[in-house]
């Protein structure tokens, strides 16, 4: 059974994600699909609209017939810790290629660009360590980086968002899983940072964007999406009672950080470098997260590097466990989400070959990262009512989604 | 001048406060009455019912003449922290005497079951810690200990709540401040722990518990009440928006137990013993406040004692910064909420005598219990909308109530 691995976040599965999905099949030439998707806090630091359990709905429907979780501590992470946590899990369950969208739609240009990063890479990081000590953001500074080892014509243009993340998969991919294949598909029509639906296939910002101004399922945001995310996005209003954004929690963030002294902001994960004091002095004026990050915001601090610290802060990521746990290569667990009966059948056989515990729930493995995952959880489904909040919390402890 | 202390936390002033206030200044023959008030925290480990500065408000208008505040850290102690922090501070602002209400109502009954405890302090140290090993909670083990050195007939009743306090009292104005007359005067009708309002002098319990069924005033909590309480509870809920009862902060306290590891929790002042583990495991299927605290519960963990852990969690009190601050005798300074002409008058004169800085506002002085103080009131007005929080925030920092 030939497979393909898909690095994804969902949120929501519109019919871009379909179609990359479908394309990916047909150019891996795969009879399996398997997708690692972020859990319920996704990479630019932000809450899922839906829970996993709901997104792994839709993509099982949508044609993935394997759903692995990537760990909170992996998914709520710029580029490189992202791409190693799903590359290398990928890997772990054996997939034969892994496939992601670009705007250049040549493997090429990726493979090419890793070779030329390789032979200029302590020029690049030079150039990028100086911008820093200058007090750049790290984006930026490496942008200035790259500028500064001039890449052949044809190469990739490694300060779009969707470049890099697609240059850290064939980096990861090269290094660490030689016999997987990278491949790249097309992406189609929209940029990732649209903040307006256009035609069928639109970015999930303007999705977003589109449910929480109209609080509700809109004709527009239909057009864009597959008739079973539609279903599951108003399963999950009318079930749970909500939609989620950063705005539903920032009372209990606000709340979090004015209850506790410097030392101890500290030692979450991602708060560096003075921005305990500039947390503590900013949080108590702002009514709104909207409010809170803009005045959070330097040009050292990025809007997403905040939105990541701030997400650790909700949850309760500490540096030092952090730093223990992401040393661990690979991952220690692939939890699945969901599966459809070809999937089950492509989990039996690869079983007997994984280096690592495959897990269909959190209590048939010890781990740290899996207590770090239960308090992720217990912070995304903490704007619940108390009744579903035990619920979800529960299921959490549940088996995985079955499609058939 | 002649002044008068008294200990206490109104919530809300009633007619009994009243009364006690009137009474004590009668026997003391006093020109000036001082209140030591708890904030926003009670001693039971509750939140108050309106803040500290419309508390203040009543209690100027019923006649206190200087309102002090009782930092939060001694505030929510058992009685021998409480009373060390109320009594010591009331001494150094330089009263003539400290007078509280007793269902006793002899002074002597205090004095003489002072020494009689001095005398036999050894065989109750080693009755109550035989109890204390065999898992009985402290005010079990302490009548125990009472029993065992049987108090002269006459004496009072130490394992009545408010004798302890009175008792405790006693015991610090002898030992630590003996130019500082002792007095008590007689309460009248109702217990403290009377559930039901019963008359025109009811327990501050029995009133809440009116007002939080009825969620408004009524004729029967009006008619245990000054007209001036009934003025500012009418004001806070309307400017405010709300009464505070714990219920209000479980969503808080609860999100704040479910994201922390044990280790974390484990370093909040009273989680001994391994409390953190039951925490962890008993908050995620509660949905109410008291639900919580009532499968917390156990011999040792009596309600009191899990409500105040409870209130130095949602503060964030840090167990080693409480055993620092918690040496430092007297208090390091007193901080005045509210004042009337002639406690004006009074201030003028004590300022030169005592020997810790008297603070109108907490920018004043530089000091960690101030931090703590600050995390207190951020926790208490977290449950306010935005807008209403910010103020009060800055309010904080503002001037004490001036009441001609």
């Amino acid at each position: 059974m030939k497979s393909c691995g898909v690095v994804v976040e969902y949120n929501p599965f519109h019919n871009g994600h379909l179609y990359h999905l479908e394309e990916s099949k047909k150019h891996a030439e795969a009879d399996c699909m398997i997708a690692i998707m972020s859990g319920n806090f996704l990479q630019r630091g932000e809450p899922a609209i839906i829970d996993k359990w709901h997104r792994t709905k839709a993509a099982l429907r949508g044609g993935a017939d394997l759903v692995l979780e990537l760990p909170f501590l992996y998914a709520v992470q710029h580029s490189d810790y992202f791409s190693q946590g799903a590359i290398q899990t990928l890997a772990e369950v054996g997939v034969d290629s892994v496939c992601f969208g670009s705007e250049n739609g040549r493997i090429a240009a990726f493979t090419e660009a890793f070779e030329h990063m390789n032979k200029h890479q302590e020029e690049y990081d030079v150039t990028v360590r100086r911008y820093l000590n200058e007090g750049y953001a790290y984006p930026e500074a490496s942008r200035l980086g790259y500028e500064s080892i001039a890449f052949p014509s044809g190469s990739i243009d490694l300060t779009q968002p969707n470049n890099i993340l697609g240059y850290s998969y064939v980096k990861q991919l090269l290094t660490y899983a030689p016999d997987v294949e990278p491949l790249t598909v097309l992406r189609k029509n929209n940029h990732y940072h649209d903040e307006e639906i256009q035609g069928k296939i639109a970015s999930a910002t303007s999705i977003r964007k589109e449910l929480f101004k109209e609080r509700d399922m809109t004709e527009k945001a239909e057009s864009s999406l597959p008739p079973s995310t539609v279903d599951v996005l108003h399963q999950y209003k009318n079930n749970l009672g909500r939609w989620h954004n950063w705005e539903a929690y920032f009372h209990l963030l606000q709340y979090k950080i004015m209850t506790m002294e410097e030392s101890t902001l500290r030692c979450f994960h991602g708060v560096d470098e003075g921005l305990e004091y500039r947390l503590k002095r900013t949080v108590k004026e702002a009514a709104t997260f909207h409010q809170f990050i803009s005045s959070l915001k330097t040009k050292r601090y990025t809007w997403t590097r905040l939105q990541r610290t701030l997400a650790h802060i909700l949850v309760g990521t500490d540096k030092q466990e952090a730093r223990v746990l992401l040393r661990e290569t690979p991952p220690p667990y692939a939890r699945i989400l969901g599966m459809s009966d070809t999937g089950k059948k492509y989990l039996r056989k690869v079983k007997k070959e994984t280096s690592i515990p495959l897990i269909t729930q959190p209590q048939q493995l010890d781990h740290e990262m899996l207590d770090l995952e239960s308090r992720a959880a217990a912070a995304y489904y903490s704007v619940l009512t108390p009744e579903r909040r035990v619920e979800q919390l529960n299921r959490e402890y549940g088996p995985p989604v079955i499609h058939a």
